[in-house]
């Protein structure tokens, strides 16, 4: 393996494979890049048993191919070399056996890599069902959704975002069971599946995106394929069913609150200084004359704030929540009013913006204190 | 206690007392910020054992005084609630007892304080040796000399900065007894003391000084006093006697190294990237031909930099040393050109600006690889 090639260019390559490995993964060879030179391409690959990230620069000015070959270099060290060394052209060669040579100015690191033939074979074949999904429809989907998946390990499937398609339509799910983000976006293919994608997985896919493009998606049982511009990136889907979260959602509503979005976050922001860390209740008292939101901190005081900036329909209505839930859900919304509507005291509230309703955040209220 | 105040005016103020304060006191009164309203100013104070800020603001249209009085608040609440208030001017009042109510544009904050009357006597008198220092320098001493200090607890002396004066000279150094950083600075009053100030103390002090001024330093056996602005910061000393650390810096060199100070930094940096994070040693061997850093770490590889930009005087040489240390010391002076100058393999050798003598940087070499 011999080549020369821009030093920009192969770290752009390189962060991008190198968010797929896990430093601590069991199979050493797996913390490593796999370096795949070939005739009229490189092609850097990362792994670890969740996510498979390629991607594949080719053949140009910028890359010019003395030799090909390949060779496994240890993700963290490739990464830091080629982010801090002199020149803005970098050559790599092997020198005898996997032993590399990375060159710049004045610079010269010689890393032991792995045989190329050790690194584990990873299918990456188009598979399965096809559908094509715009890249920034999925970053709001990852953005608007992966905060309300749980961090626990004791339900694996609720770690995920559900993905489910049916009739020109793909409806995304995360909740920890005290919280549920959905987001619905129509798709031109009548596909049909229903899968739960560790939610890990796609938040890194949502930082390898770099541009508004469309991504081909490949559902097969066991995994997801994404191809868009130079990447493949594959992903392993959960075991399991995922919980049928629609009939959580109420469907009529005795009580609307509406306000401006970023009044509404500082309001509980400053709310939130006089909660514990563990629980950061908030209570929101509602009729038509006042609302105010409050809490309560033992030995340590207690706040009110009235939110004159806010419109409310209904009976008078006590409710209490976790300010960090809230939070989050209506931080999922990238516009400046949204409405609150609620069925009863200890009856889960959704929060969706004001006009449109491909978001639905909703929030399962607590005890009052 | 009864008053208007502008946000940022006490937000300032209460950034500063709140340096000095240790959330995890054991005197739980310590935990907070003192408010002690006079009849034509405010006074804040915060403390724990080592260190005392105490900051006063005058009577002024943006300070309206209602009704003198005081109270004990929580360091971290009331921070956080001055940052977060929805009002640029805010009115604190207390309730009941030390119950204080802060109240802004629509919230309103009730904090449970503590009785002004169980915040220790701290004395803040201005006695023992008068000294005036200007305040960039007072920075500049405590940036170009702290991370030299000890973070170990078994040496407390070595924990500290050590301030010497005599002969209208002040010698200040720190060492952890494998480096050792010292800078000299004139003084316009003929005095003589020898203290050790916690370098914690002095970093904290660093951060408040917000403009060029002149510091009066009052220096007694067991505390020293800094008074500039509306400030009044006192920390106390390290017992004992600072290691006399002018025999241990060479007093003539066999081989010099002249370099850009920046330029060397880069190449340490890239070296540092092959070495353990434990020890990382680098090694620099020199001949007036060739200069090479180079590094080496098991089972990883190995890293070669020839630095073409320098300049050395003596015969081959070859050197092994701590790369974090040598990137402290250096990244100390502010300056473009840098001397290094051995006096052989397993000697100490100093780092100083090209031209100027008023910082030393010394570093003890290890045993080569």
């Amino acid at each position: 393996m011999d080549f020369k090639i821009k030093r920009l260019k192969l770290l752009n390559a390189l962060s991008k494979t190198t968010k797929a490995v896990s430093i601590r993964s069991p199979l050493p060879v797996l913390t490593g890049i796999k370096f795949d030179l070939q005739e009229n391409c490189l092609i850097l690959t990362g792994s670890d048993s969740d996510i498979t990230i390629q991607t594949r620069i080719e053949k140009d000015e910028n890359l010019i191919i003395n030799q090909t070959g390949g060779v496994v270099l240890n993700s963290r060290y490739i990464l830091d070399i080629v982010r801090k060394i002199d020149s803005d052209e970098i050559s790599i060669h092997t020198i005898d056996g996997a032993l590399t040579r990375i060159s710049g100015s004045n610079s010269k690191f010689d890393l032991n890599g792995t045989d190329i033939l050790d690194y584990p074979r990873i299918d990456l074949s188009k598979t399965g069902t096809k559908v094509l999904l715009n890249s920034l429809i999925l970053k709001d989907i990852i953005s608007q959704t992966k905060f309300a998946a749980s961090d626990k390990e004791n339900k694996p499937i609720l770690t995920g975002i559900n993905f489910k398609a049916t009739n020109h339509q793909l409806e995304c799910t995360a909740t920890d069971s005290y919280r549920l983000a959905k987001k619905i976006v129509s798709l031109d293919e009548d596909v049909t599946f229903n899968i739960t994608i560790p939610q890990k997985s796609l938040d890194e896919i949502s930082k390898i995106i770099e541009s508004d493009e469309m991504i081909e998606m490949y559902v097969s049982d066991r995994k997801v394929l994404y191809v868009f511009n130079n990447n493949i990136i594959q992903t392993r889907l959960i075991d399991g069913s995922f919980p049928d979260t629609n009939r959580l959602i109420p469907d009529s509503f005795n009580y609307e609150l509406d306000l401006d979005t970023h009044y509404l976050l500082n309001a509980i922001d400053r709310v939130s200084l006089l909660t514990n860390e563990q629980n950061n209740i908030i209570k929101l008292d509602m009729d038509p004359d006042k609302i105010v939101l409050s809490s309560y901190m033992q030995e340590i005081g207690s706040v009110e704030e009235i939110l004159d900036n806010a419109f409310y329909k209904g009976e008078p209505l006590s409710i209490s929540f976790s300010s960090k839930y809230a939070n989050d859900a209506i931080r999922a919304f990238n516009e400046p009013k949204i409405k609150i509507l609620f069925t009863g005291e200890m009856k889960p509230f959704i929060i969706k913006d004001y006009e449109k309703d491909d978001v639905i955040q909703l929030v399962l209220p607590v005890r009052t204190f």
